[in-house]
């Protein structure tokens, strides 16, 4: 066995643990252990089983194994393709103790982890996230769904899952554009709960974009540990679980208004970010940090000319709008948000009129 | 208010009351107290939309109502019935503090459910049956979902409804047929959990036919009682909720051998418990008086002649196989079932080959 670290998402009898480490999946850890029952599907697209499919096999020793492909890419990501990953358990006989495997980036575990939430109400799911973004963020606190065609995730589950695995081998076949995607979600962390993480971000932004292994597996650590501590006290998301999506409520919009898979959920993040920073009450030099921190790290720091009016109509339908009511989350300072209907009409005006 | 009972399902924070009475919809219950947001959708069908709508609507004053139907029967029970109500949401602009109204029978509420379960990962949910079946059993305890070409409930949630709201006047307008049909969920408690009120169904049962409605009152409140603490004592059925199921190994089979619909749940249900009793190791006299209770109330009392090969294949996708193993409901005696892997093969097949 390598060595690894281990973090545990504490949510008492559903409590499972965040493994992160190189060379898990080529024999670093005993994954069949955590398949309970005889059989298992694992879920990947055509771009990620060719690469590491055979390996995570040679981890299943012992357990019935089934394979299911989905089609890359988050235009994929639909209530369909939940269907078509229930249809193949159905095939295969799976019963309430068969195991599904989400291999891959945010997608496939979104998608996947949804059929397994859906699947006789809920059967065992392992997340194997490899997208640096997947490995931070979207395999870690239970979130599942697919898209609407006229909302992101507006169909979904909170299923958690019982093991997630994070080989940090696995980034090394990552486009430079999915890392950098995925850092979009880290430089988060470091802006709404860690000012000392924002502050080592800036000091190693260019180690990370140049792969540092150590740089990398510390980064995924830290934000892993991050989320981890905010869904095990709030799972559900009635109150401060929301503060992870900073970004998000304009990332949503951008990404809906530019059509899915345009811009990758982190890139939208990262403008996101920055919108909402504007509109927060904190001093012009930190919007000024964060936004320096995202150009460096390779990523948008405007949102894309789509016209406000298109993207104030798409965030109408943002989950986080409660009795017809926008709420963001702002900084108080970096390192620390919250959650709110309040803000200023005019200040969001500006924040949009930026898109054209 | 009239007066009414009402039982509370232990959850923890997710508790809520089961609440029983007449002229609950006509102005004895303050149903909108229990919609949280602004607004609401009432999912119903065909055939109860026109008896109870209004009414209902009239007890959900300061609230925006919405209104969606569905196709009345077990064979629209499908994902996209589910699919059409997200549609539905979406269209009118709901948020996560809209809540989902499901008024009509178990198939209503299992569809309208699980579409409260996906949408935005959960909102909230109040169940009004209308039917005998739908009181007693499927609106308590949080199970949604939907069938699948090969089996029944095979993609669901679990998902707490906030309130069951059961106005016994509804029965009034119930078929005969469906009213028996609600009895064999009746007859199972008694079974499965308690011998004394499965004698005070015996004396009782023709006063039940007759509609008698203290007489049908009674018997409501009573199955909810031990619905309510077997769901509290094993919300997420890994234990003891699986005795619920009495009767529904063979029941479901029933159900998919001769197509969804044709044999109504219940009806299933009643065949299935007699043949699980016979696997049992009861006496014959025992067999012998659940035997004639479930005649007496107008239920099968012996499967259709589908095939014992037939019904074999069908139970082999049932929920409750684990590691390839059949498990059945079992009596030890009237009024206490256990839940097992163990029984004799032969037995099984002189139970079946009653199936022709």
């Amino acid at each position: 066995m390598a060595s690894y670290c281990s973090i545990t998402v504490d949510l008492g009898e559903r409590s499972y643990p965040i493994i992160i480490g190189s060379g898990l999946l080529a024999g670093g850890y005993d994954l069949a252990a955590s398949v309970d029952g005889p059989d298992c599907l694992v879920v990947s697209n055509e771009t990620v089983a060719p690469l590491y499919l055979d390996t995570l096999k040679s981890s299943l020793h012992g357990r019935e194994v089934a394979e299911f492909n989905l089609q890359d890419g988050e235009a994929w990501k639909t209530l369909d393709a939940s269907a078509a990953i229930v249809d193949k358990l159905v095939d295969m006989g799976a019963n309430r103790d068969t195991t599904v495997i989400a291999l891959g980036g945010g997608v496939v575990g979104d998608i996947a982890g949804f059929a397994a939430a859906c699947y006789m109400r809920g059967v065992a799911l392992i997340q194997v996230p490899t997208t640096l973004l997947a490995q931070v963020d979207s395999s870690v606190g239970g979130k599942t769904g697919v898209n609407h065609a006229r909302g992101k995730n507006l169909i979904g589950a909170f299923h958690q899952p019982r093991l997630v695995l994070i080989d940090t081998d696995t980034l090394a076949t990552l486009p430079d554009r999915e890392l950098k995607a995925g850092l979009a979600e880290v430089i988060k962390y470091g802006a709404i709960a860690d000012a000392e993480f924002l502050a080592w971000l800036e000091q190693n932004i260019d180690t990370l974009i140049a792969r540092d292994a150590d740089t990398l597996a510390h980064a995924i650590q830290r934000s892993c540990e991050i989320k981890a501590e905010i869904v095990a006290d709030d799972e559900r998301e009635t109150g401060r679980r929301a503060v992870l999506n900073f970004g998000h409520t304009f990332g949503h919009a951008i990404e809906h208004c530019v059509g899915y898979g345009e811009w990758l959920h982190g890139e939208a993040v990262a403008a996101g970010m920055i919108m909402a920073a504007k509109l927060s009450s904190i001093d012009d030099g930190s919007v000024e940090r964060l936004r320096e921190l995202i150009a460096r790290a390779g990523l948008p720091v405007a949102p894309p000319m789509v016209g406000a009016k298109q993207l104030r109509a798409a965030m109408g339908m943002d989950k986080k709008v409660q009795r017809k009511q926008l709420r963001f989350v702002l900084l108080n300072k970096l390192g620390d948000a919250h959650v709110t209907a309040e803000f200023d009409p005019a200040a969001l005006e500006d924040v949009l009129g930026a898109a054209g």
